[in-house]
This record gives structure tokens, sequence and C-alpha cells, in this order.
């Protein structure tokens, strides 16, 4: 997808929410669970439908599929054909946070572009620049490297000082350098929205996606008000707290409702900038 | 497996080889491709049954595997499989360079440990304490931390400064504190040896892994002269010098050769240490 799809998008239907697929068999409701063959791409599936029209993007995080094994990949696979068919103009991200050497994270962006047809992959910059330079030769693919993520975590590394700033800015700033906004946004976590401020004094016209609002506990105004640039410029996660709003057989309406919910805010952040 | 295992492995065969299974379909022999049915397991067997004397560890890598879609992954499970069955005293590193949120973080655990069996698992740091520690939960498994990686990438962010010193520095003393000798190794690349003395500073104890001597460039004696402890305390790995030893009908036969080479000069370095 281009970028100019991806803001057209965003712009027609006024939100910029992506809703995260962490299908987790403990937490699917015991009606499909039970019934079910497939039980992860059935309630992928019906996540979906509900919340299709309230998002731009989904974001299936590999590891809770990569948990049950083939079986597992086997419902990730079905869930992007899913989406890619019934829903194709929403934006698919596969959170999967890989690099690797530069033979190495080629192979995962053929895996993941080419096999899985993914749009975006998140990756991880910790070992530099061959490890994310071979998800940016894929026309219309993205590489969405991470910055500031939104855990307890980011404190040990991505904030300490390096060359007079925080790691995450370093980061951030190298890896803009080794591609464009046409090909590359960034993960920056909500719980701390001033810091989008610094981030935007390096990349003003990158996308960032952003994670925890909602479970996590980050604020939508908050990030607004420092993260939006001319082109809105965000795409904003949540995935517990819609997926699993209910764990009854209401749990498709319950994620839909959810979803609304912070599209509705999104609309009036939208028309009120 | 325990560290007294892994130890005793080491000690008994002498050596302290790691073979990496990085099976690509554009280097995999002819004779192989054109005729087996899953020529990725069929090439790996014929490799691991060549190599297994000579070295205590296999590491398949993950995106070899998971670029080929279900099929890859069905691959990858026989190949751990074949390797638990037959050599089941060989150490079994799943080289994925896993890391996220804590939620997610255990879920892959849950992948690795539980669903493919490995002993090991590569994890990157950069989320910090909360991506890591899932991987410390599970008993006489191992997370194998990357610290200084082989690639030309590592000088991006590894190598520059924090706190008064090389970011790596400070992720292994970090990362240490969150483990221990038993259940957390390091990945230190070998393009420069000098670098090994300061790592064995922070972690005199700990079991480095370290690619890049055959293909990468890395020097055996260099390695072995800083990197070496009481206990050998390294495993060293080879995937290309030696799995595509030949590409001919002799490529297994090639593949024990080349792994008999690197292990007879292990046994030299560890009878005259």
């Amino acid at each position: 997808m281009t970028r100019q799809e991806l803001i057209t998008q965003i712009k027609t239907k006024k939100t910029f929410l992506c809703v995260g697929l962490d299908p987790d068999l403990e937490k699917i409701p015991k009606h499909i669970t039970e019934t079910e063959k497939d039980p992860i791409f059935e309630f992928n599936k019906k996540i979906i439908d509900a919340t299709a029209k309230y998002c731009v993007a989904f974001k299936p995080n590999n590891a809770f599929y990569e948990a049950y094994g083939l079986n597992g990949i086997e419902s990730l696979e079905k869930t992007i054909k899913y989406i890619k068919t019934n829903y194709s103009s929403h934006f698919l991200i596969a959170d999967a946070k890989r690099g690797d050497i530069g033979n190495t994270s080629a192979m995962y962006a053929r895996a993941f572009f080419e096999k899985l047809q993914a749009d975006a992959i998140t990756v991880a910059p910790y070992m530099g620049s061959d490890s994310v330079k071979p998800f940016l030769q894929f026309e219309n693919k993205w590489a969405i490297v991470l910055g500031l993520t939104s855990n307890e975590g980011s404190a040990d590394f991505q904030q300490q000082e390096m060359n007079g700033r925080h790691l995450y800015l370093s980061v951030i700033e190298k890896c803009a350098g080794w591609g464009n906004k046409s090909n590359m946004m960034f993960v920056i976590g909500a719980t701390k929205a001033e810091m989008f401020e610094d981030v935007r004094k390096i990349i003003p016209e990158h996308f960032l996606l952003v994670p925890g609002v909602g479970a996590q506990g980050g604020n939508l105004q908050d990030v607004c008000k420092y993260g939006l640039n001319k082109d809105i410029g965000l795409l904003i996660n949540s995935s517990r707290a819609i997926i699993y709003a209910s764990a009854g057989t209401d749990f498709a309406e319950k994620a839909g409702m959810e979803a609304k919910k912070i599209a509705d805010e999104m609309k009036i952040i939208i028309e009120n900038r």
C-alpha cells in the first residue's frame, strides 16, 4: 500500500485506528474454542468484520500464532488472506519484530512481504543498517522500526543517554536516513506523550505506529496533541481493550463498540485540528 | 539442557562447534531440490548426520524456514524432531532473535520452548527487561541475548557510546543481572577478537555464542585467546562454510570434512589451554 492510499483511507473514514489481533486461546470466548476447528481464525474473522469500518489497519501479532505451532501459523495465513480478500483497502501490519544480519533479514522480508503478503512488518533496530535495509527493498511495503516502545523495559536501553540524548532518538534519526516517509514508519509508545515532541522534531512527516492506547494505558488526546502532522501521520493501535471487550457470545458486538468509541474520538480530533 | 550437561558434552567430545542450519533452496544441491518432496528437511538430515560427531550444538535460523511459509515451518519442526530423536545430547538453538513486550515474549517462549522443544532461543534486547525475562522462566532452557553482533550494522548502535562505554557492554551487564550463567548466554560477534576481553570482564563465566567464524570472517584462535574460560564457555557457530561446502552429490561428506577441520582445531585448543 502506498503512503497516499493510506492517507486517503484515513481522511475518508476519519479514523486512524489499528486493531491488534492477538488471539489467546485462554481468552477467546468458550463457545468458540469448544466448538470451532480453527477457533483463532473464527474469532479473528468476527473481530475483523465487527471492527473493519472503524479502523484503517489490522495488526496480527506473530507470537500469538507461533505459540500454537503449525496450526497457529495456518490461522495467521488464513486471517491475512481473509483481510486481503474482504478488506483490501486496510493496511496490514505483521507485528513480528524481526531483524538479523543482512542475508537473514532478506529472508524475513520474503517471508512477510511475499509469502504472507503483509504491507508492513515491525523491525527491531539493535543490529543496525544491514538488518533494517532489506525490508526497504519491496515496492509499497513498509518497515516499521522500533523507536520508543510502551513497555516498562523501554527504560533499560531506549531511554538511556547516547551521544547526549536518549538512545531511541539516535535510533530514529539514523534509521530514518536509510529509508523515507514512504517505506518507513516508527513505533512510538504512548505512555509519555511529551516525548512525541522530540520525535516529531526529527521525523515530522513519517507515520508513527502507536501501541499502548488501551490496555497499556496511553491517552489518545495527549498522543494526538504532539504526534499529529498534516497528513495525520499516526496509526494508533489497540488490541486487548477491543478484542477482549467481552468473553461472551456478544464479544464481536462489544469489540465493534469499543472500536467505534475510539474511532468517534478520532473523528472529532480530525475534524477539529 | 543444563549447563553441566553442555560442559560435559564439550569436554567429552573436545569440540565446541555449533552447526548453523540455514537452508536456502537456491543453494541446496539440485539433486535434492529436484527430487525430494521436502528438500529442506532432507538436506538438513544429511548435514546433521555428517556433522553431529564434530559439534555439540545445532542452530536452525528461523528466517530460512519462515521464508517458505507453512512448508518451511513444517521442515523446521521435522528438523528439530530429528535432532531431538537421534542426537538428544546436542544443544538446540532456535536462532529467531525474538523480543517484545512481556505478554508477547511469553508467547514466543511457549512457541520455542514448549512447541518446538528448542533448548535455547536468541533474544533481541532493545525492548529491555520485560522483553527478556519471560525467556528465563523455563527450567533448563536458555535465552541467548544479542550483545555484539558480527555484522556491519553492529557499528550503528551497539558500538556507539552509552554511559561512557559501548552500548553492547551496557546491554550485557544489565541483561546478565536478569538471569544467571545457567539460563543465559550472549551472542558475541567474532570480527574483533579483542572485544572479548571487555566482555569477559563483565561476564567471566557465561557461555558466549560466537557467530562469524567462517563466512563472516572471524578467526578461531583470536576468539579463543580472549573468550575461553575454565568451562570453555564458548559455542562457535559456522553455517554457510559448512553446509554449502559443496553443491554436488558430495555435499554432506564435504560438510562433514569442514566441520571436522574446525573440530580438530578446537581439540588442539582444548588440550593445550
